[in-house]
């Protein structure tokens, strides 16, 4: 508290995020990081950047890195924005189309970073509670509203929705329809083809997870050139440079090594099967997940306690004490070796009393 | 123009910065970049990080760098915030303590996005002009406001305020004044210490000018506990990593160096004063500049017409089309043959008719 800050600050409710210790000692399951290292491509380019060349500004528009994201996907330079992570690209994304007179709505279980943004852009919103099953009911999305947005695959639900129901959404939908696809490479399919149909549909990736880059911070919007141009509008009144020269040239290496992607992709969602399967059998009901984690709450142990006594030997899940899933935890998918390391703690912890 | 714009993004006039040509064709003289390379340990550092670790988020609290600049600048840890390059730092600090019922205040000729952040914060805001010779007269801010903005050295002007008028301004004002250093290596005093006397005050600081990092995007603020956790409360409801695991390091490095910081420094403020004098007997009025960059008007020739020219030419330099100086030509020192280069162009252009 201070005299000093705005009205605004005091009223902040900030974000917390999963816990990042810096002496590497854990099985580190809990921010759904990816478990492989960034494409070998990557590391070379990185390594063979002249580094005096850091001296100057980045490129403001990151041109080559969007020409890149534009190519992949099908789409135009200009139907691209970069951010500084996704969690950036949300939140100008926030102050670029929700601030309306009607309420924003999401779901009443996604990212606990959207109130958030609703507490620092002043946006009114409405959560739709989803289903018993944690699916999410598209039509219940169908009323008066300043714009929509859901994770897909949802989060910490893991749970994906079909496309189907996300082009129902935008059909009917006179705002802006964001879909928050961080979770999309592991499995779903993603909406930016969408983006050519629907003029209000804006798609958000990152790099953070399918690409493992978390630590360079990079995310992107795909959606109509004037959803990119309201976005650019406001990144131009913030920070004319938000993604530094490394990180663009870095990212550019990322996409270019499509069959690393892949690869890593497959084998995470081969590990998450595995261990859906492992911890089912040791009483876990697991969440279909179409992401790089999993949902699961336990037939007879508190899921408080598991996360508790899995950091006591060495294994950091994410717990959220939060109606309607404290009894759940959300475990990254590590690699293999990880997997089977957080199994056989889990195992011997249930096997107590 | 779009349907779907909130009426804050119809209204934004957002920032232009300079011109980043990236065929790197030009002697750049327009960005107020540093000359010489970063720190050989900060290139060492880069070099030598593990990429593997990249598929992990950085420190959200960024504690290791921060640590190095409160050892620094004797402080503690808590007196010291950083972001993504210090426009980042600038926009959290609007945020956080500028929307006031009272206007900001800052001088009419200043860095031109401070008005661009009170159209992004809906702060209203009122410029004091600055005297006939460029130099702030300190009485002037002596007046209700909802807080103070001043750059030291100002920009686009070089010109430095002695600390003693800073003093005098944090004692009479009851609300946030903010310094902003982004210049004060190259001659300039900073008022860091003052921090410790006026918990008022926070003065903001870049790695982009004195040490060579621009394109790795890193700026801090310093000031009492209580205005930096005010912006830690803004910057963990936008963004909870904002500084990139590689640029979180390679800071640390560049602290390090003491030594390098202080050669590169030196040897600018040595090539500013040579380049003043060519350039006065050029028939340049030179403004007295502690900054990397100086300001200079011709007694003949337009502002406009010398930019031009000097760009067809190859040399780039900064032209603001604004009242009272678009006469001035706002010349980033580079190196000494930099400038030779400028100057002996400038010879050229001003031989001719």
């Amino acid at each position: 508290m201070s005299q000093y800050w705005t009205d605004l600050v005091h009223k902040l409710d900030p974000y917390i995020p999963g816990e990042q210790p810096q002496d590497q000692q854990y099985v580190k399951l809990n921010t759904n990081e990816n478990p492989y290292p960034p494409s070998p491509k990557v590391t070379a380019t990185i390594d063979n950047y002249n580094k005096d060349h850091l001296k100057l500004y980045p490129d403001p528009e990151s041109t080559q890195l969007r020409q890149a994201l534009a190519q992949r996907f099908g789409v135009q330079q200009d139907n691209v924005f970069v951010g500084n992570g996704s969690d950036e690209v949300l939140a100008h994304s926030f102050q670029a189309f929700f601030k309306q007179s009607k309420p924003l709505v999401f779901p009443d279980l996604s990212y606990s970073f959207y109130p958030v943004y609703c507490g620092l852009y002043e946006i009114e919103s409405k959560t739709i509670p989803i289903n018993e099953d944690f699916s999410i009911n598209i039509n219940d999305f169908d009323i008066d509203n300043g714009g929509i947005i859901i994770p897909n695959p949802n989060a910490p639900t893991s749970m994906l929705m079909p496309l189907a129901d996300i082009e129902q959404l935008c059909k009917n939908n006179s705002s802006v329809v964001i879909i928050d696809e961080a979770y999309i490479d592991f499995g779903g399919e993603s909406a930016i083809p969408l983006t050519r149909k629907y003029d209000n549909l804006l798609v958000i990736q990152t790099f953070s997870k399918s690409r493992s880059l978390a630590g360079l911070r990079l995310g992107y919007a795909i959606g109509h050139k004037d959803l990119i141009e309201g976005l650019n509008r406001v990144k131009d009144s913030f920070n004319s440079y938000p993604i530094d020269s490394l990180a663009q040239t870095a990212a550019v290496s990322s996409i270019e090594d499509d069959s690393y992607f892949q690869q890593t992709c497959q084998k995470i969602v081969q590990t998450r099967e595995q261990a859906s399967e492992q911890l089912t059998r040791l009483g876990f009901k697991v969440l279909p997940s179409a992401a790089n984690f999993i949902f699961a709450c336990h037939e007879s142990r508190s899921a408080q306690e598991l996360y508790s006594e899995l950091k006591k030997a060495g294994v950091l899940v994410r717990y959220f004490n939060k109606p309607r899933i404290d009894n759940y935890l959300r475990i990254t998918i590590g690699t293999e070796q990880e997997m089977q390391k957080l199994i056989a703690t889990l195992s011997k912890i249930l096997q107590q009393n």
